[in-house]
Parts: C-alpha cells; sequence; structure tokens
C-alpha cells in the first residue's frame, strides 16, 4: 500500500477564547501556518491535542472545515473523525471528506467497553461511508479500549481503506509485531512521543506528534537523522528533546501545547474544563524547557 | 445527613426504535410504569445503563424530561447528567432540576486523564449550579476516572450538596473505607451488582440496579432479608440471582436488560452502535436464567 | 467432603533470636500455648507469618516439629510445606506427615511463571506422597501465581486429597464463584483478613488468620455471630476489629505480629532481613489499636 | 565509572541428569566453552536462565565454583547471588569472590514485598561484604520487585560497588531515564530480548542474554551493528533473530534454551520441576526457527 504519509505528522491544538466558550477560529488558522512554516509533512486536526472530543457537532465541523481550508492541499491532510457512537463517526467522516481531507483517523471511543466484533464493524461502517484512507488509532490511556496487533491487522484485512495504523500504548514490541506479522506491508506511525527514536529505528513511517507545534526542527531533524542511516546523531538529537517530550506527555497535550503557544506568541486559549490549562509553575518549567531547545543547531 | 434514597434503586433503559435512530418514549414509559409497580424505592434516568452517553443533546433533553414525567413524583428520582465536559453536565443538572428532579448523580468522564484539583473543581462548579443533592459516581471501568476514597470524602467535605457516593469499583474494602472514614455519617450505594449482598452487609444505604427491570422482587427480597438481620435468608437470596447478575455484568448492561424486557413483552430495541444487543446464543441463556428465577417464592 | 478445620485457624510466627540469626524454640512454644488458650479451632505453622520461605530446610523441619509437638493434637493442625521446587515440597510434606500434622498447606510458589499444567502436576506429586488432606493455597501477592476458580476446581477434582481451598486475593468474587462452581461441597477459607466479614458471609468454611496471635476473642466473636446469623453483631463485630486488620496486613504479617507479642509480653525477636521490624512510629500505632481493643466484651 | 561488562554478556543453563535430580557438571563445562568460542564478551552463571533459584545452596556452590574454573578468565564473569535472605546473598556472593568471580549480580527476591528501605538496605548488606562491583537487576516479573528508576540511582549513589544496572521491565522508557537521570555515567544493560535493539540504541552498555547459547553470531553482529552506527544492518539483523527472542521469552528460558542446547547437540536435562521442558511440538517450532537462522552471513 502507498500512503502520502510519513515523517511529521504534526497535531493541531483547538484555540478558545479568553473566557473559553468560544472557538478561536483565526488563532486556528495561524497556529496550522506555523505548522506549515515549519516543514512538517502533513496535518492531523481535530485529534487528542484538538480536543476533538470535547467539542460540539456544530464546533467540530467549524474546526474541521476550517482547518481544512487554510491547509488548502498544501500538505497532506488527515482529520480524526472518532465519536462514541458509529453514527457520529460516519458523519464526521463523511464531513471530513466533503471539505477536502487526505485522509481520516479513528479511534473507537468506549463508554461500555467494545468487543471484538463491534469494533470491526464500527471500522467496517465508516469505511463503507466514505472513499478516504483511514488510519486506525489504538490509544487505550484514553479510548479505553485496546487493540491487540492480531486485531488490527485482521480491520486492516477486511476493511478495505483501512491502510495505515496508529500505535499509542507506549509498547515498541507492538510495533515490532506490527512490522513483523504485517510483513512490512502495513505502514504504522507513532503516536506516544518519548518513543520517537525507537519507533523510527523499528521500521515506523511516521511520527503523529503536538510537539510539532513546539520544536519542529527538532522532530523533523530526528527524522531526517534516522532516514539517514546516521544513528549517532538520532541518538543526541532524541535524547536533546526527550524532556520536552516527557514534559508535555505528563503534563497534557492540550494544557501544555496551548502554553507552549501563548509562551512563542500565539495566544490559544486554555483547554476546555474540566481539563485545567498549566499553572505557573508548570508553565516556568515549560519556558526553561524551550529555551534550553532553542540553539537547534549546535546539536551536531 | 438524611436522603430519600435507600433500598433499590431501579435504573431505566432508554428505548429505541427497531433501526436504531430514533427514541422510543412510549416503551421509555411503561418501563418506568413496571419499576414503579414493582415497588423499587427510586428511579434513576441516563445512567450507565440509560445509555445517556450515547445520545444527543437533545435526546438527553426528550428522555430527562420523559423520565420525569413518567415518574411523577411517584418515589424519588435521581437523573444521571454526567458529561465529558464541565459546562455540559452543569448544563444537564440544570436541566434535571428545572424538570422536577429529587437529585443528579454525577461520574466525572475523561478524555484525558482528570487530576485530583479538576474533578473537585467539575463537582465544584455542578454544585454551585443546582439546589438538588448530588450522587459523586465513581466507577474507573466506564469513566477512565477512578477516586480514591480519600478524594471522593474530600468532596463531600468541600461542596454541599455532594451528599451520598455511588462506588462501583467492585472492591468492596472501598466500601469499608467509606463507612470507616466517614464516620458512618455519609451514606453510600453499591453499583456493582455481584457485590449486592456484602455492600448491605458493609452497611451500604442502597443498591443501584438495572437488575430491578428484570428480578425486581428478589432485588428487594435481598434488601430485606440484610434490614431484618436474616444472614440466612439474605445469603440464599444473593446465591438465586447471582447468576443473573453476573450474566448482565458481563453482557453488558444496555444488551442484556433490553433483550430482558424484550422476552419479558416490553420491546426496546438495541443498544446504540458500536454496542451490539445480545446474540441469540446469549439470548437463550438468559431466557434459562430467567426462567429458573421465576419461582421467586420458593426461596425462603 | 468433611474436614476437621473451621472457624479461627491460627497462624504462628516463627520466633527468631535477637540478633536474627537462630531459631527460638521455647518462645514458639510460649505463642503456640497462647494461642490454644486463647480458643482459637486450629493452628496452622510455617505459613506465610511464619517465615517459612525465609527458612533452611534444618530451620523448616525443627520448627514444624517442634510446632506440632507442642499442639499435641489438642487442636487440629495444617502445616505449610510450600517450596520453589516440586521435590521440596513433597520432602516437606512428607515430613509434615511423619510428624503428625492433620493436613498440610501448599502455595505454589514461582520464580519462572508456571502454567496450568505445571500447577497441576505440582499439586499431583504432592497428593501423591502423603495421606494428608491438602489445601490449595492462592496468594498471587506472595506467590507470583494466581489460580483462577476454574483452574482451583480442577485440580480439586483431579487430585484427590486437595480437599480445601484457602483463597486470598482480596476479591470476594473468587469465594462466590468457589461457592456457586464447586456447588457448595469445597470448603474454601478466606485468608485475606479485611474480608473476615465479606468471607463468612459468602460462605467461608474458616478464617485463617494470624491476628489471632494478638485478638483472638474478637475473631472467634465474628465467626460465632455469622455462625449465629446475627448481622447487626456480625458487622459490629468486624468493623471494630477492621484498622487492626488493616493495619496488620499493610505493615506485613511477620513484622506486625512479631511488634504485637512483644508489646503484649512475648518477645519474638524481628523478622529475617531483608524483611524490617515494625519502626518506632508504626510499634506506638498499633500499641494505640491494641489497647483500643482491649475492652472487647462492651461490644455486645 | 569504568566497567569491563559489555557487547553480549552470555547466560549459562545449568544442566541436570536425565532423571532432574542430579547436577551435570561436565555439560555445564561444554556448554560454558561453547559461549567462549563463539566470541560473547562476557559470562554470568546461575542467573535466571541458571535456574539459581532452584538449586539447594551446596549445588549453588558447586555450580558457582565450576562455572568460575570453566571461564577460566578467560573472559570476565558475573555470578547471580540472588536469594530470599539478605544473609544468604551476602554468604553466595562472598563466594563468588572467594572463587574468581569479576563481578556479581543481585535481585532483590521477595515473598513478603520489600520497602525502598528494605531493598537499599539488602544492597549496603551485600556491597560491605565484598569488594567486587555489583549489577543491579530489576525485573519485576520474576523478583516480584519492581524498583523505579530513582531507588536504582539512589542505590548507585550510596552503595559504593553497586556500579551497573541490569534493566528486565521490558519498558524501554526505563532505559531513556537511567540514561538522562545518570547523565550517561551509570553504565546499564539490558535483559528483555525483544528490546534488544532499541536496548542498544537507547544506549545500554550491554546485553545480557541467554540467546547466545544459541545464537551468538547474531546476537554478536546486531551488537556490532549498533557499535558501528549503522541502522540498517542492526534493523535487518535484530528482525531476523527476533522470533527466536520472543520464543524463548514466551517459552521460558530454562525450558527453551535446554531445548535448544540439546537440539544442536548438548543434551542438558531439563529444568527442574515444577517447570516443564518443552513439548514435542514446542521443540520443533524451536528446531524450525533455528534452521531459519542457521544462514546467518546472507543478512548483510
Amino acid at each position: 500500500m502507498t500512503t502520502p504519509f510519513h515523517g511529521i505528522i504534526g497535531y493541531t491544538i483547538t484555540p478558545f477564547s479568553p473566557c473559553g466558550e468560544q472557538l478561536d477560529l483565526p488563532a486556528l488558522g495561524q497556529s496550522i501556518e506555523r505548522l506549515i512554516e515549519s516543514g512538517v509533512h502533513s496535518i492531523a486536526p481535530l485529534g487528542s491535542t484538538g480536543e476533538g472530543a470535547y467539542l460540539s457537532d456544530t464546533e467540530w465541523q467549524q474546526v474541521a472545515r476550517h482547518s481544512l481550508e487554510c491547509i488548502d492541499k498544501r500538505v497532506p491532510s488527515i482529520v480524526s473523525v472518532s465519536d462514541l457512537t458509529t453514527a457520529g463517526a460516519v458523519r464526521r467522516a463523511r464531513y471530513a471528506q466533503q471539505h477536502g481531507a487526505d485522509a481520516v483517523m479513528v479511534l473507537p471511543c468506549a463508554y461500555w467497553k467494545l468487543s471484538e466484533a463491534e469494533i470491526i464493524q464500527h471500522y467496517r461502517s465508516i469505511g463503507a461511508a466514505i472513499d478516504l484512507p483511514i488510519m486506525l488509532y489504538n490509544n487505550p490511556a484514553t479510548s479505553g479500549t485496546d487493540m491487540p496487533v492480531e486485531l488490527i491487522l485482521r480491520i486492516v484485512g477486511e476493511v478495505d481503506n483501512v491502510t495505515m495504523v496508529k500505535e499509542s500504548t507506549g509498547d515498541i514490541q507492538r510495533m515490532h509485531k506490527l512490522q513483523v506479522l504485517g510483513e512490512g506491508q502495513v505502514p504504522f506511525y507513532n503516536g506516544c512521543n518519548p518513543l520517537a527514536l525507537e519507533a523510527f529505528v523499528a521500521g515506523a513511517s511516521g511520527w503523529c506528534t503536538a510537539a510539532a507545534n513546539l520544536i519542529p526542527e527538532l522532530n523533523l531533524s530526528l527524522y531526517q537523522a534516522v532516514a539517514a542511516g546516521d544513528l549517532q546523531q538520532a541518538r543526541a538529537l532524541f535524547y536533546r528533546q526527550l524532556p520536552l517530550l516527557d514534559f508535555i506527555l505528563k503534563g497534557g497535550l492540550p494544557a501544555t501545547i496551548k502554553a507552549g503557544l501563548a509562551l512563542t506568541g500565539l495566544p490559544v486559549g486554555e483547554p476546555r474544563r474540566p481539563v485545567f490549562g498549566l499553572d505557573d509553575s508548570a508553565k516556568a518549567t515549560l519556558r526553561s524547557l524551550l529555551e534550553e531547545l532553542h540553539g537547534l543547531h549546535d546539536v551536531a
């Protein structure tokens, strides 16, 4: 299978007004512009970082459409269309397709735990509703559903347009298994920031990361070093950015990336409640982490 | 603290049309009528069993209003108003109050894991928005958020109208801790069906159960046996209903209770997708479990 | 199956000299005398509390023989013969039989995780080597091996002299399952102190407890209250002793029971290193917990 | 800190007679000879693979002495001296030193869970008893004790001769943390076979592996490829040997390595009971995995 998605896939935040209630679409546009200028290989709106789960249907559509308009096909786009109900995910997938997305991403969210048959049918229904490629997304920490590699590959085999896999369990052995059982034919992507180096080493096609809002050069350089087979350089670049990657994982992506954008001159509000923004102490830590990474080109 | 809630708190399902897309409010009314006639002490619409998480806002309001109208104050009512966003939960809590609920129940749902401070603020915001008593609900298996007893009691202490606790982790020691650390002053309720006997023995004020849609006499008799201090009888009644309680826990409450209602003459549709209804084999098992429990009065 | 074991099964500690290196057999005799005088229904040497795992083979034999001589058939005895190797467990089981034990207890210890077939064969080999009844003991927290109820009942079915089950996972639903799947024919015993009340309520034949070294009257009274079907009294007695039961579970049985015996006039040394004895602060807590429980007869 | 240990550290098995009861020291000597001839950088007797936990004290000493005599300082040796008691571990550590070991390895085994203070004191006591460097070994799956990186580094800081760390949790992020918090000054070793590639990429000094009994050339080539910074080659070599590495992890190291040695002409008996040897079907799988890896030099 061929796919236009590789390298650094930058995740967008969803900016809110200071009071937290309104969308701030102009700020969304600016954040996308930054990502494109930084050189990321593609852009993913409305993922976990984009607080897609916290938006009303109307808001979700506004953000999807505006994001796609701003991206304007300059890089490939992949829109997260996850919803607790199959009908809702189908609706969002169709909307994304109608407005020009190049692919959609689907995380099987769960209130009631899903059986394998239910998960397969969920992907089948979405797959039948659109013509776009689908990136299956496994992230039990947020979705409450853990898909073992065998199930993932079964879905890839049974649903034609599920052609890519994003793995975020944090267990590198899942990627080995995707590589081995998928016989190198199923492109997989890493969604766990602190595994960035190992995932590329294990054969991941890309790194899905919100860190690209803050340190795109470091993200891109790591990818390039691995692609060039330069292990020394890749390791140095990885350990250089690891403290920030750990920080954004622990602090929560929407809170930390939004704070980081504000620190670098683009105010985008705070996460929607009940999620808090960073407190002052965490902001200070983030500031010093970012300052330390400023002189990127010294690394080599 | 005094509370009108005790004994058997019956949970309602949310009936859908056969195609699964429309609400079936008349069937909802009939299911509520059944519960009241069976003698349950109070009724809880829109909980996990009621698929509250799978409804649109409009649907949620229709179900809440219709349920409260049908109950019509004949027994106390407690409406689940959980939502992923604080603003959404506040909106639902206000709606429930306006339409005559006696209390609301709040489960802190999570996509991004919540800190203790975020959970406390969530309850504080909802508490400030209404005058009704709130039942705090802990169920990490569905919500993704586990509140230790210490946190629960802190919230009870800090938010005036959080006056009741529903515990569904399945760990009886949590109830011991609620009893001991709460000094017997914080009424707690059991939400884990297979712990029904032990929870009452440990001091639970009530049993929140969807099983009351199917075997209300057995549920009520167990409560009465414990209240009468009749341990032999309580144990016999518990083991009599345990296979059914285990079955509905493992099969998922909406799927099994809906199938059971259909088997007893009240068709209410299936759960909303991606959740499946019971397959034929599971329906057959459920049928024989129900048949076995038919001759209730033999137990004593 | 009939068994002489029921009610309160008191576990012995293994006293060491102050320097920690030598056995103190006279103190062992005194601790057993205390247990018998207190009225426990049977005595279990060399269990987890008895630090059986930390003794050399020679020491283990000395303790086993001396314990059985002191008990002198005044109450039934059950000796823990667990060993990492099957050959070692067989050797200990034979030794216990030769020296007059009424039964043996077997926990399948693991360094390398055991398969179900390996566990079954382990019990089969021990069962074939002796004529005594065997109590199968499940305690994954110490043994690293968790036996599901289905496996336990399979072993009971396949190995003739495995006739009793001790469950210590802390999950009351395991006991429900033993009761239901064992059709009330497999006597089971509770090894998790804070579940004492619920286990009896669920149908446990006995409570295996080291607490009987410190508060035997409370342990016995709880058993009698349940046997008499007096739920109010049972609950009151349970909550009365629960803080101590929680304390000894959290502090570790050898450390807390040994400290408690010293506080009540019988110095028995400390646990063998690397396990520490209680520090001064924990000893003070234990002292006040014991003082509070002194006036037992007020409870009724 | 400098250490002679790096690269491939080969673990020995402990051969038994066919009946399983006696040590087979001549076969032990042959297996060590094979390892040395294969070019491993150092040898580790009596680890998990060597069934050290299943030997009597006398047997343990026989194996330790014979192994050290066979190695005869041709490569550095590191003897596992773990024991459930501190006194036992000290005794074994002294014995290893007296008989010429270059270092010892210590896993803090637990029956009763150990506190951090107890673990630290355990290492302190062993450290004080010998002059050799100690490799701290973290493997919660077998030992029941999980040491977080912060605790590990605290022990390294407080006990002078604890100078190396072996990590076997299977979580690559632990190694990142060792690298970052240890500031690159604490050599760490990988004990989880399927993480071989990632561990070297993350900076591990060596790979502790029993696989070197079966596929030493592949193990060594992987190390060399990473050392040469040749990522393509390292990845190819890793995926080539991964199926075997997965197989021996899942089948248990003593059982699979012993079966593999028998398949390659060196019968060494089976693991000591209750652990089983491989059954015929698993042996057939192992045979075909080994046959597939025979033509090593094709890889490049």
